[in-house]
């Protein structure tokens, strides 16, 4: 029996990048980073974790917004340098209150954008300061 | 008229992750890194162009093994550091035959991992050697 562990390559700074999509809608909610400590946790516990490169911390996603999201399925590509994960997401998974962090779409040859789907909350009713 | 280039962050080595999704079964195929003059490229042909990290080199995909991608949309995240690019898709998109690069998935808590898709092609059938 091999473990997928054995499969997989981090980077230079131990990490990987994880592709998250939403199992029914199978919209592309976000891409975060793991170390092995954020991937172990997100196994044993069925909670997506991830390593946050600016803040340089773990976190557990929805820690404090409670848009958790429930592993389905963990599949890993052809390299084994980047991972999919398959999610049941509660709430909007991105901070900016989206569904989806790609909330925007080039237009006109990338001289403009445009948003693409409905700001679902604004930012500070989903981190409301005490 | 704001640019889309002025939102993206490209990394310490002129480097945003691509994700790229098929428009029509919205599997996601894989993921590649695209440096400025490769998404330059892709917006100007509308055919993906990446950089490859580990043969240092620009690259169009399909350019060997005749399976390009076409682009539908392409859209970027909140924080501007990663694409997530919809595609038609030619053929397979892995380079090891499969529709999806992402082909296997995790079992038993990461003990083992089996393959969830049919290979459609093999290696040899995809780049013959002359």
């Amino acid at each position: 029996m091999t473990s997928f562990y054995d499969k997989l390559k981090f980077d230079a700074n131990g990490l990987i990048p994880a592709i998250i999509q939403d199992q029914n809608t199978k919209r592309v909610l976000m891409m975060a980073w793991m170390n092995r400590a954020s991937l172990e946790k997100t196994l044993e516990t069925g909670k997506t974790h991830f390593w946050s490169r600016s803040r340089q911390k773990f976190w557990m996603k929805g820690e404090s917004s409670g848009h958790t999201q429930t592993v389905k399925d963990i599949s890993f590509d052809c390299d084994g340098d980047t991972l999919l994960i398959q999610v049941e997401q509660i709430g909007a998974a991105c901070h900016e209150g989206y569904q989806s962090c790609f909330f925007r779409s080039v237009q006109d040859r990338g001289n403009d954008f445009k948003i693409t789907e409905p700001q679902l909350l604004r930012p500070d009713q989903i981190y409301p300061k005490n």
